[in-house]
Formats: C-alpha cells, sequence, structure tokens
C-alpha cells in the first residue's frame, strides 16, 4: 500500500507511532547500524523486558523489540532512527521495578542496558564516581570498597543506578544520606531525537543554571535515555551498629520512629515492620534467627563509637517511654547483617510464600511526619479485616510506608475487595496531604521470574 | 497612530515586548484592580530595584513599574494582565544578590514581595514551615525558636526565602544539611499567565511526578513568581562549637579542609579565608577581636557534646598534620558568634573598606574537590600579582570559593586587568571540571545602598 496514510497518523491529538512496515524497517535499519545481535524480537525477550511477576501493574502490550546498545553512541543512533519512525523508547536496567517502569504501553522499542554496566571512574579525593546504568548499587560498592568510600542509596538488591535515577530512588540510608536526587552529580543523556546533553559539570555542589539533573531524576525514561551517572561517595564510617527493638502496637512503633526523629538523634536509618511482615521473615526462613511476631523497629546507627553508643542509649530510652519491649543491638558485622536481613528479605519472604495463582498487591504511600502514625495504625486494622495475607513496612523515618496483599486477582470480588482497600488507604494518604506512586492495579498475567527485587522498596 | 504596529512587534525570533502605551495602559489596569498604591512608578523605586551597589553585576535598564502584591490571588492578577500585554516580570525579595538576579533587561514590572513576609504555618511535628517569599531566614529562626527546630540555609544575613529559592542558595551549613535544593519541601507558583500551581504536596520524601520543585529552584524567576515556599526544619543541635585554625599557606589551609572532608568527620561547616580577608576584617573593625593576619579556617561544629568533642579533636590533629599553627575553639555561645562573626562580616567589611568610585568585582567558581587547593593557590598568586586590594574565602567543604575585587571601572586600564584576571580564573575552574555562576561585569552606575548581603555568599 506504497503511499497510502496509515489511519494511526489521521488521529488528532493522540500520539501517532509507527506501522508494523515501518518498525520492521526502523528494526532492520538498526541492526544494519549496530549488528545483527544488537536487536532481538524474541517472545521470551519481549515478555521479559515487559512482565514481571513481581510488579503490582502489568498492561497487557509488550515492546515490539528490545535493543542492546553498548555505548553512549549507540544509544544515540538508537534514538534516532526510532524519533525517525515515531517509535517509542522504554529504557530498561534493574527491571526489578514494582510499578512498570519498564512498562510498553504502546510497544516500542525496550532499551536493556545490560552491556552498560562499567565503573567508568573513581575518583577517590572527589568522592565520586562515574558509572553506566547497568551497574548495580551492591556491586559498585563492592568494587569500590578499598577506597574507603560507599554509595549510600540502598534499595532491592538487585537495583540498577539507572533505574534508580529513573525512579528517584529511596532506600533504608535515606534519612541520613538523601534519596537519588541529593546523591547525582551530573548525567549524560540521550534526548529522544539522540542529541546527547550532559546535565551539568563536576562540582559537588553548583546553582549555575536549571537544575536538569534534577528533572532527569524520577522521570522514568519519559525525558530521555541516561548514559552516565555521577554519583556523590561518601566515606565509609567508623562504626556501625544496628538495632531492633519491639512493641506492643503498631501505634507505639510508630510514634517512637516519631519521636526519635522530632530529637534530632542523628540515625542512620529507621524502619518499621509489622507483626505480620516479622511473620512472612520468620516463615520463610532466609534469616538464621526466629523473630518475635510483633510491631518491629529497625534502627541503623553509624559514626564514631562513642557517638554510636551514645545513639543508641537515647534511642533506647525512647522506644521504653513508648511501651517498648525487647531491644537488642549489636556492633558485630555478621549480626548486623542477621539482624538487618529481616528487614531487607521481607519482600522476598512474601513472595516465597506466594502460592501458584497468588498475585502480591504492593502499596506505596508517604504522608507528613505527625500523620504516619495514624495512618499506619488505622491501614493495618484495615488490612487485618480483609482476611488475606497482608503486611505493612515502611522507611518509617521518610513518612513512607508500604502494604503488600496476597490476593487472588482471578476472584472477582477478592479483587475488588483489595483494590477498594488499597483505594481507601491512597484517600486517607491524601487527605493527610501525602502522596502515592501506586494507586491501581491490572490483572497480572503469568510470566517468567527475573528480577525478585524493587528498586523502590 | 491607532493601528500601527510597533517596529518591535515585527521582529522575526527576537521577543517582542509591550510598547509605552499598553504599558501605561496595563499600569492603569493593575491599579484598578489591586489599588492605587500596589504599583509604583517613581524614579527612586524604579532604580532601588533594578541597581545594586553591592552586585557585581548592573545593567544600563531599568524596571518600568514596582508592583506590592500582597496574596497569591494578587500575583496572579499581575501575572494575567502582564502577559495579555507582554510585559516581563521580574520577583524582587532580599534585593541582595551579588549577580543581579533582579535585573530588568527589557525593563517590565519587578513584583517587590515586601507585604508577603509572614510565616504562614508552622507544624513542629511534621518539622516543616511554610512561608511567603519576603521572609528572612534570620528572622525565620527567630521565630521559630522555641520549637527547638530550626532553617539550616544560612546566606548573608539579610537574604529572604522568595530571593533564596530563586537562586539555590547555599550557606555555610551546606556541608551538613544541603542547599535550598535539598531542603524545600513544595512550592506554591505563580506561572506566566497567572496560573497558580503547587509543586507538589507535603511529605518530606516523594518520587511520584516530575520534581517541578527542583526545577524552580535556582531558575531565577525565569519559570515563575514563588508566593509560598514548604520548608523542611532540623532540630537544633544539642551542642554547636566554632573553631578557628591558622595556617602558613593558603595551600594547606585548603588541603586541610579537604583532608577533613574526606576523613568523614561530620563537620557543620568549614569556610576559608586568605590573609587579605583577615586583614579586611581587621579593619573593618566589625568583630571585637583582632584576628591573625594568616590563611585561616573556620570550623563549625554540631552534635552530642561528647560527639563535639571527639570532632575537634580529630580536626585539630589534621591540621597539625598540615603544619596549622593556632586552633581555638569554644562552646560558648558568644564566644562562638564573635569567632564565625570574622567570616560572616566578610563582604561587609569589604563594603566598608570601599573609597568613593572604587567597585568591587566578586566571583564565584566550584570545583571538584581535588582541584580546589590547586585553583586557590594559582588564583591567590595572581591576585596578589594585581596589585589590587584582593581578597579570596570560600565554602571549601564544596568546593567554592569567592574573589573579591576592589578596583576602578572608570580606568580603562585597571579594568581591563581585572577583567583578564577573573576570566583566566573562571577558565581555569571549567579545565578543571568546574562552574562558575559570575563571569562578567558591566560597568557599574552610582546608586544607592539598599542591601548589604548577597543571598548567594
Amino acid at each position: 500500500m506504497k503511499g497510502a496514510v496509515p489511519v494511526s497518523q489521521q488521529a488528532g491529538s493522540q500520539p501517532v507511532f509507527a506501522t508494523r512496515s515501518e518498525l520492521s524497517k526502523a528494526v532492520d535499519q538498526l541492526r544494519d547500524q549496530l549488528g545483527e545481535d544488537a536487536i532481538s524480537t524474541e517472545d521470551e525477550d519481549l515478555r521479559r523486558h515487559g512482565y514481571s511477576e513481581w510488579s503490582s501493574i502489568n498492561i497487557d502490550t509488550l515492546p515490539v523489540a528490545v535493543a542492546y546498545p553498548k555505548s553512549t553512541e549507540e544509544v544515540s543512533q538508537i534514538a534516532k532512527v526510532c524519533s525517525q519512525h515515531r517509535i517509542p523508547l522504554i529504557p530498561y536496567s534493574g527491571g526489578t521495578s514494582l510499578e512498570a517502569n519498564f512498562s510498553a504501553p504502546f510497544g516500542g522499542v525496550s532499551v536493556d542496558f545490560c552491556f552498560m554496566d562499567k565503573v567508568l571512574q573513581l575518583r577517590e579525593d572527589d568522592m565520586d564516581v562515574t558509572v553506566q546504568p547497568a551497574v548495580g548499587w551492591m556491586p559498585l560498592n563492592d568494587q569500590i570498597k578499598d577506597s574507603g568510600l560507599f554509595f549510600p542509596v540502598d534499595p532491592g538488591p538487585s537495583a540498577m543506578i539507572g533505574g534508580m535515577v529513573g525512579t528517584s530512588c529511596p532506600g533504608t540510608n535515606a534519612v541520613r544520606y538523601g534519596t537519588m536526587k541529593e546523591n547525582v552529580v551530573n548525567l549524560t543523556v540521550v534526548l529522544a531525537d539522540g542529541t546527547v546533553i550532559k546535565t551539568r559539570r563536576r562540582p559537588r555542589k553548583s546553582a549555575a543554571g536549571y537544575n536538569l539533573t534534577g528533572l532527569f531524576i524520577g522521570s522514568e525514561g519519559t525525558l530521555g535515555l541516561v548514559t552516565e551517572i555521577t554519583l556523590k561517595l561518601y566515606v565509609i564510617p567508623q562504626e556501625t551498629s544496628v538495632a531492633v527493638a519491639t512493641f506492643p502496637s503498631i501505634r507505639s512503633a510508630a510514634a517512637t520512629a516519631m519521636s526519635v526523629i522530632r530529637s534530632g538523634i542523628p540515625i542512620a536509618a529507621v524502619e518499621i515492620m509489622d507483626d505480620v511482615q516479622i511473620g512472612i521473615v520468620n516463615k520463610a526462613g532466609g534469616t538464621k534467627r526466629r523473630w518475635q511476631e510483633v510491631p518491629t523497629l529497625f534502627f541503623k546507627f553509624s559514626g564514631s563509637p562513642s557517638a554510636v553508643k551514645e545513639h543508641i542509649q537515647q534511642v533506647k530510652a525512647l522506644s521504653k517511654r513508648q511501651g517498648g519491649g525487647d531491644f537488642d543491638f549489636t556492633s558485630d558485622a555478621e549480626e548486623q547483617k542477621a539482624l538487618w536481613s529481616a528487614r531487607k528479605e521481607a519482600l522476598w519472604s512474601m513472595l516465597a510464600l506466594k502460592r501458584e495463582g497468588d498475585d502480591v498487591w504492593s502499596t506505596d504511600v508517604a504522608v507528613p511526619l505527625s500523620r504516619l502514625a495514624d495512618i499506619i495504625e488505622v491501614s493495618k486494622k484495615e488490612l487485618d479485616e480483609l482476611g488475606l495475607f497482608a503486611s505493612a513496612l515502611g522507611h518509617v523515618g521518610d513518612g513512607n510506608f508500604h502494604e503488600s496483599i496476597m490476593y487472588n486477582s482471578r476472584d472477582p470480588k477478592e479483587r475488588q475487595m483489595v483494590e477498594d482497600c488499597v483505594h481507601r488507604m491512597v484517600d486517607r494518604a491524601l487527605e493527610m496531604e501525602g502522596t502515592c506512586t501506586v494507586s491501581f492495579s491490572t490483572p497480572q498475567r503469568p510470566g517468567t521470574s527475573n528480577d525478585l527485587h524493587s528498586s523502590r522498596h
């Protein structure tokens, strides 16, 4: 039908994307330029890039091709060809998102950065490092540890820096070190038309020009494809300690966390887990120890030995004042890992208990600090009333908390019940001047299990 | 000449602004809507809003009117009328900028927020506060001090929150608490057409949506007029101490600052001043004490009493290792103020020594941490060779430093010499992957002396 105008191009305000024949022309063009292996259209590959068992949201469309660039230059070539043919581009690194950040609602090309996984330059004296998108934060820290420096943003273990930029990722250390917003020095970005820009230069602080770095962080790939990231590094603290404190109620646990923050004790992290979540960790058996199945706070302390000791005593006193029970702490690295692992294993543990046909709905809301105990208490009560397997946990120091609900999406009544519960929770957060990043879910399709960790949690 | 198209409207890619008659129509319209006093066109008022003796940059044009809104709604009305008539809008709060942030290169209306100077809501338990643009950071801290909370960003004493948002202002506490970028929760902004938006909701952390808050911070009013600002607050530290350390050379002082940062000692602030700058402070006589006229570091420590003690000892040891001389410290609030005042008085002191006809050229560059000792050493040498009254100081913990050069702009030879020196310094910073925010100057006109402090320094 040479010369005919495809129907899709006649639409008015709707975006108009490539036709099937244009798509295949673009794929051929990209294979010519980048080599046969640079583009995959195999079913299994498309599915792996458009669906995740782990995500709360999955949509019905998949990408039509997956590109595997090896350099910024190749990403630019991909963008040029795709923009010429009006083909959407979706960046993909760890694929660990709970929120379908890698979804391809209009088909399009998923750009998988797996070959761009290098630490490009570590500058110890400047306390920064430049990496490619598919560097994981854990391998990064392992690779640079001899410098005495580390990158503090610590989401799920499999998350990669590229996706962490795209989702403006926090982590348990955010109370002390901030989120990605506070820890990216500059970005190299390929824009939709293939133009390569650098968002700013390399001093740790700069007020010159618009804050483009901040604009790309959290933009989920919608403004461009990030191909190089310079990150701020910090000195590994002299001493670290972890404490686990139990409480008679979720409210008293949340109230303790608030009073610690409000008193200005410079804790490195504080996380909350409810009784159900602790039970899940016990059942999964991923940690060495058996935990008391009650509302629990996990604290991390860091600094000089005397500061750490002092802060532990202050936090212990505040916990007691709220009726707190056990207060275990340790400065031994192995024991710390064992204590903190209960928090880190939380999502994994939930998944391990999933039966065939189960779905997990994860929610993510944040409220002003003073409202956290309220929203956690009410939401926890509603979760219990659901009669389903549902747990709550959160980065309580930032006013952020998550619910995970296991349910059967093919049972319309159960699905509706869960949906109503989640919507009430989101409405409640919004009434409290809060925000949410997940507020709906769509039916899940059975898929492959590839990445089990979230870049948001 | 009814119906004639003004020449300015025939231009192609150049912006086309209101004609004189349109301007006066707009002013009448605004007076009708907001009251007679809401708009001033008096010469003295125009000059006070378009020229500053203090700024390194002053241009030849002035605003054509000054608007004095009392609410977001009035700002929106001003924007609507001005956008209808193609009149530029320039926000004005403290007017303390060194870099002509309030300049009106195309005439236009300066919007002075002096009547929007209220602390609207302090939420102690959420650790945030909502203020109007013309609230000064010092009066704010004074007003909220009974809550045990404070706002940490501390530029020159007269700076106001509105301008601090516009310039993405740092301050001496940036090493510990970050700059404005890290400390604004949300903004209410009036866009060019009068639309009122809120950049985000009120949790301390959120990854939902584009980071519009970050985009407006540092945009210098070019994207909209900020009318309400919600700021993060912090708990006032239990103990604060200030130390002053002297050094045999500017390089050894800078190297000590770097080694303190690199060792991870959590100092609250570190500032550098050269021998000339210390001499200026002595000459101005603004502080109680006479300072040794040698390169000097000012440190601030905060935290628990034992942590502060420990950090002071660690910093003292690092200073000695670089050949440091005296190391005075004090935890007494009055003595602290006296010690820190030398740094805070630096710019004021320089101005106090200005003779009739003198101009001050201030520069602002930042480089990666490892290059700071290099750039300070070379730049200091060049400043000395100028044979003029010139000093260096900086927020050394962020790789940021400033030069101030006193010269006579009406002497073409002297002017050229200073310009060359500044350009070399800027080129050097850029070669080191650094940035600058001031790289040029224009002849200064004699003007009124209104605000003596910068919102950047």
